[in-house]
Order: structure tokens, then sequence, then C-alpha cells
């Protein structure tokens, strides 16, 4: 067996075996297989594509790659995983509830490369907070109080790392069957038996359309089933951020507010949704009963309490954790509707403040970000304010802000945040 | 500009412009962009193609990549280029053929790498002769005798060389676009301004069907247009060896055999058609009285004189080339019409024997080879000669070699060696 005949039967159409596959992956991460040829295995695929068969045959040969995290003892373990967006702070907002209300809420999360943070460095805006957990402390945190949130332990699918990377800088990134066995394969590894994943769909997403979303949560639903996990996709919008919030403090203060039922209406009704779904999953109760325990864990105080109760187990001190005090109020010169945001280009003006990281080992300012105080729909007059902006030590251009929010005479059509539950 | 939005763009089948096709290849050249961008941006090429325009953008950023030879000095010139194929000594014969008829030929020619040797190796199987010539040698040399034979001098289309190593190992050597601007490239940078291309069709060749050659045969003609070159092909079939020998001494003697008129029946109809194609492109004569005159040519010995002359020009004596002393005469164990002759397998195996690299600092031995006995259509019977063996310090195994011919009970359709004419 060698790597050109694998590419050039790829290339030709031809179904690849499982053993192809297997030679593919690991000769790639025992380095026998250089970076050129998987690079144009990579784009073979993402043209040709792959059957069910092959991606399950990829996602496999991606979890054997590496370990594999055993949490049986935990009986029914939920996990939740977002494809990517910015300002994602639902996890933190999400747990707690869930965790409230008997679920076990066990996730092991990456830190972000490329705009905002990934949760593991909003949790770390949470002056003492501890994001490294040892395999033992994880899991009896999770028996104890039902939540626990912890950097990746142990060498979880070195595959996907190495060929994330590649994909990254080769133009391979848009290919559902590699987008699935890269997310399937880690959710895999990490061990829950349930998995909700919010598919994000829009202009700043991977997937722009919802057609290819649906492909997408389609063949990771059938991926599960494969493993015998059950997983539910929900597809959201992600034409425009969702909530307010965009920066690791400022989320998470964001996520103290929904949890006390006075976070924006968009987040409130996404989080809602998503902790019925996942009440439902562990539960077996219907809809409506789901929805009607979430609204009154919050409404109680009960959700937030878990959070309290969650960050304190952890070593986080809310108390001291620091927004920056120096805020600009960005107002538009325009008046009008406001008919798009360009959420991708307002993840990047946040990474350039400090918000998120450009290479790996960055440090993150966790003090600064954006509230945004106008949504798409939202009728503005000149001089209206758009967005607040913290910041510290690095300034920002004013007219790269305004030029985020397009503003025009007729109200387009407004997309639901939620646009199908896939299961 | 960057690399990975125009890999972008070709994934999703957008055309490039000149600027981006040329900021790909002198990025790749430079250093500028990684071999796993280029092998990506290939495959994505190989899959979802070149218009013509494209095609001559790439063609035109690989002659920019080097050197231009400046032939004009010698006006009218010819070369003759063949796609590759086991056991091709057309241009040896070819040469003296038509520069005994006044034609000035004047070949810039490769080493070969794969089975068996380039023209330049074949060349260096004659002792002393000189195979790297000066420019001002060359164009004097064709200027006195009409022909001569030079090694690739100067730094003609470097993009080209570093392109072709990574299409080998990367599955993308299958593609029109990237063929043609590969041998276009070099023809245009080397300077002559008729070329004949021999597009080799079959099994062992590149071009594995005859829609596929005629395409890349238009593609390279349309490029001649483009500048301003006159470019004709021939395709022929090469589902068995051209000729009866396989190994650069015997190549050479085959050469010589037929320029006396003595030469296999197949390769001396290949080459009066095609020195008359050439004859009729240099003097504007009609075709019958061109492959008169080629006759003439050699039934008078004018040709092989023109050999021995152009020979003993760089230095060559023919007299002391060698073929090895150690020679078995392998016979088939059959009895039927052989159906089918494996020609990549044969070249492979006379590689192995030495007569081509592996490696492309290997040495050539140029003695070994093969001399074939009987091709496809003919009737044998059980030890019956199939091949000659010529071997020196390497052993063989002759089930390989009789593994190579299928005989069978029915003669099936024998193709022409000449497919058609395109111009």
């Amino acid at each position: 067996m060698n790597i050109i005949d694998i590419i050039n039967k790829k290339r030709l159409g031809v179904k690849l075996t499982e053993k192809e596959i297997k030679f593919a992956i690991t000769g790639y991460l025992n380095q026998e297989i250089e970076d050129y040829q998987m690079s144009s295995l990579l784009m073979a695929i993402t043209l040709n594509g792959m059957d069910l068969e092959e991606t399950i045959f990829l996602t496999k040969a991606m979890v054997e790659s590496g370990e594999e995290n055993d949490l049986s003892s935990l009986g029914n373990v939920i996990d939740k995983h977002s494809t990517g967006g910015v300002s994602d702070n639902v996890t933190l907002i999400l747990g707690p509830i869930v965790a409230s209300l008997g679920v076990r809420f066990a996730k092991m999360s990456g830190r972000g490369l490329g705009h905002t943070g990934g949760t593991i460095d909003k949790l770390e805006a949470i002056p003492g907070f501890k994001t490294e957990l040892h395999m033992d402390e994880f899991l009896s945190q999770v028996k104890e109080i039902g939540i626990a949130i912890t950097s990746q332990t142990g060498d979880i699918v070195p595959a996907d790392k190495k060929i994330y990377a590649l994909r990254d800088v080769t133009g391979t990134v848009e290919s559902i069957p590699l987008i699935a066995s890269s997310i399937m394969s880690k959710k895999i590894a990490s061990g829950a038996s349930k998995i909700v994943i919010d598919v994000k769909v829009g202009n700043g997403a991977l997937m722009k359309n919802v057609d290819g979303a649906r492909e997408l949560a389609q063949t990771m639903i059938e991926i599960g089933k494969y493993y015998d996990r059950k997983v539910v996709c929900v597809l959201t919008n992600m034409d425009e951020p969702s909530g307010q919030a965009i920066g690791n403090a400022l989320e998470v203060q964001e996520s103290m507010d929904t949890l006390q039922g006075k976070g924006p209406e968009d987040l409130n009704e996404l989080v809602i949704k998503l902790a019925a779904i996942i009440l439902g999953l562990d539960q077996n109760i219907n809809a409506m009963d789901a929805v009607n325990m979430v609204k009154e864990s919050i409404a109680s105080g009960r959700a937030y309490q878990k959070f309290q109760e969650f960050v304190k187990k952890q070593g986080g001190d809310l108390e001291k954790m620091k927004i920056a005090s120096k805020v600009i109020s960005v107002k538009t010169t325009k008046t009008g509707f406001i008919t798009h945001i360009n959420t991708l280009r307002l993840g990047e003006l946040a990474r350039n403040l400090g918000a998120g990281r450009i290479h790996k080992d960055d440090d993150i300012n966790p003090t600064v970000g954006f509230v945004i105080t106008k949504k798409v729909g939202d009728y503005v007059t000149e001089n209206e304010e758009l967005l607040k902006v913290y910041l510290d030590d690095k300034d920002i251009v004013i007219s790269d802000l305004l030029d985020c929010f397009e503003i025009g005479n007729s109200l387009g059509e407004k997309q639901n945040l939620i646009i199908d539950i896939i299961d």
C-alpha cells in the first residue's frame, strides 16, 4: 500500500477502504507521509467527497490515533459542542442550568485560535479558576455537583490537531466529511454518551448555508449511531453575534446575567431551547415540560447558584473578575434599519484589542471587548449608540467598527436564531 | 493576494486570473508558498480543470520563471518532443534524416527518470560523445551540419522542474492543463519556431485514451499559436514498445540499423511519417514528395552519413560502443497469439537491470537491456523466443519477463502505430 495510489484512487472518485484510510492517517501522524501528500489527498476528498462509510472509517482512524476517555463510571453524560462562532458563551450558561436539573454535564474544551477565546479562555477571565483538572478530579466533581469543565486532558485525537492545522492553510476546510470526522472523533474520544451539537450557519460560520449544515448534522448523527452515542444537532443562525458581549470577562458577565434571566433576548431563547433539548435527552420528558423546568430553574435562582457552586469548586473568585475601565461609546452616523452585522470582522477587531490570539502562544487580555447595543432589525437614528468598546493598552479605529454595521432603508427578512433541530 | 484564497477559488471552480497564476508560480519558486499549498492547488486544478486562457497564463508564468534561448540567428528551427515512452529512440533517427534534407534540427533534451534513459542518456552510450554544448557551440553546429543535440543549457523553466517533482509524488500527474503547460513551457523557452510532438497513447503512457490525447494535442497547439510557434501533434500507440530495443546502447544500435533501412518495421514506418511531417513543415512541400525524399535519404545512405557526421562532431566514437556480452534467450511456454505486451513493466525491468535510474543521481549501465523478438499480433509456439536479455552485473527473474507477454487463442484488433496527426 502506498499513499500515491491512495491519492490517485480518491482523485478518480473511487471509494477508499478502511485499511487505506487508516494507512493514510497513521502514516501522516508517524511522518511517513509528507504534508504535501496529505494536503493533496485532503483536496481530493474535499472535491470528490466521501460516503458515510468512508467518513466513519476516517473518524475511527482519528479516534484510534490517540487516547480515549472512559466516563462509564458516570453513567449518562452529556457533552455540548459548537462548530464555532464569535462570542459563543452558550456552554457557560447551559452547563449550570442543566446541572441544576440533575444532568451530568462533563465537558472537555479547547482554547480558542482566531477571533475570541474558547470556553477555557473565558473561564480563565475569572481569577483563580483552575482549568486543568486531573481525570479523577474531573470525574468526582461531575459526580458531586453535576458539572465540570476542563481543558483537554491526555492525548486526544492527535491526528486531528495535525490535519486541522494543515487544512487551515491549504484551502481544505470546507468539506463535510472532514468537518464531521474532525468534530466527531474528538467527541467520541472524549467519552460522553449523549452529545448536543450547535451547528452555526451563516456568513461568519464554517457552514455558509442551511443545506450544507443539514448534511453535516446528518453525517455527525450517523457517525454517532455507529459508536452508539446519541447526537442531536441544533442549527443556529450566525449572521449576527448571539448575545451582546464579545470578549472574555464581558461574556462571563453576560452569562451570569442570562443565568439570572436578565440576559439578551436572543441568547436567552437559544439557551432555554438547548437546555430543554438536553433535559429531554437525559430524562425522557416532553419538550413542554423540559422548557418549563428550565425556566423555573432560572427564575428560582437555582441555575445561577449552580454556576456559583461550579466556579467556586474550580477555585474561581467572581468578585475579583475585572472588566476594562476605559469605555468608548461608538455611535452611528446614519439613520435606518440595521440590515447586517459582520460578525467575523467584529471578532477579528476584538482579537486585535487582545480578546483573542493570533499565534497559539499569545496571551489573552480577558478584560477587553465589545458590548453590542443594537442588533439586526433595530432602527437607529444618527448619533445613537451601536456598541461600547472596553479597551486597555491597545487602540481601535472607530470607522472599522462602524463598517461592521450595514444600515439601510428597509428592514430585510430576519432569520430565526434557531433554524432547525435534527436528531 | 494570498495563496489560500487562490486555492479556495480553484476549489470552487472559479477561473483564476493571470496575476493569481503568476503569484502562485513565482511564490512557489521563491519558497514563499509551501509544497503542501502547491500540491493542494495542483489537485484542485487536476480535478476542476483550467480553461485555455488559464493554461496559457500558466505556461507563460512557467516560461518567465527562467531563461529563454534565442535561436533567431538560425532562422527556422525544428524541435521534436515526445510525451515519453519506453524505448523511445525516435529522435536519434529522425534528427539525422531531416538534417540530411536541409532542415535545421536543434534539440535540447533531458535525462530520463524512470524506466529507460532519455535521449541524452542514449547518446552517452557512445564513448566520447559530448552532451553538454555551450550555447555558441550548439548554434554554430546547427548552422554547420544542420543538427545538434545537447542537454538543457542554462536555467530553462526552473518552475517546471520543481512542480514536476511535486506532481510525481502527489497524484497530480494526470491533468491536461498541467501536462500541456509543462511540455509547452519548455519548448517555448528552448526557442524552436516549429515543434513536432509525439503524443504517446496507451497503457504505459501518460495519456491512457485517444480522447484525452486529442485534447492534450489541441491544448498544446493553441498554446503554440499564442506564442506564434507552429505545433504539430502525432498521436502514436504505446500499447507495445516501438521498435525492438530497450536499453541505451541497444537503442543506438537499432537507430543505426533503421537509418540504413534495416530497422524494425513499425519503428521504420513511424520515423518516415514523422520525418515527412517535419520536412513538410520546414519546406512547404506536399506529403507524398516529403515521404519520397525521406525514403531516398535512407536508401542512398545520406541519412546514415549525417548520423555519423553528427556523432563525430560531438566527439563520439561508434566503434567503441559496447553491448553486454552475456545474452539470455527468453522463450515462451505457451502457444498462441501475442495479444498484449506490458510496455511499462518491461521498462521497469530494464531499469532494474541498470538501463535506467531509480534515483536522479543513479549511474546508468548503457550496455544492458532487451531486444524483443516478437510483437503484438505475432503467433508463437511453445519454446519460441520472445526476447533476448543483455545483462551485466545484475540478475533478472525470467518469469517476470514472461508475465509481460499476454498470449491468447485469438488475435485481437491491432491498433495502428500512428493513430492521428493533429495540427
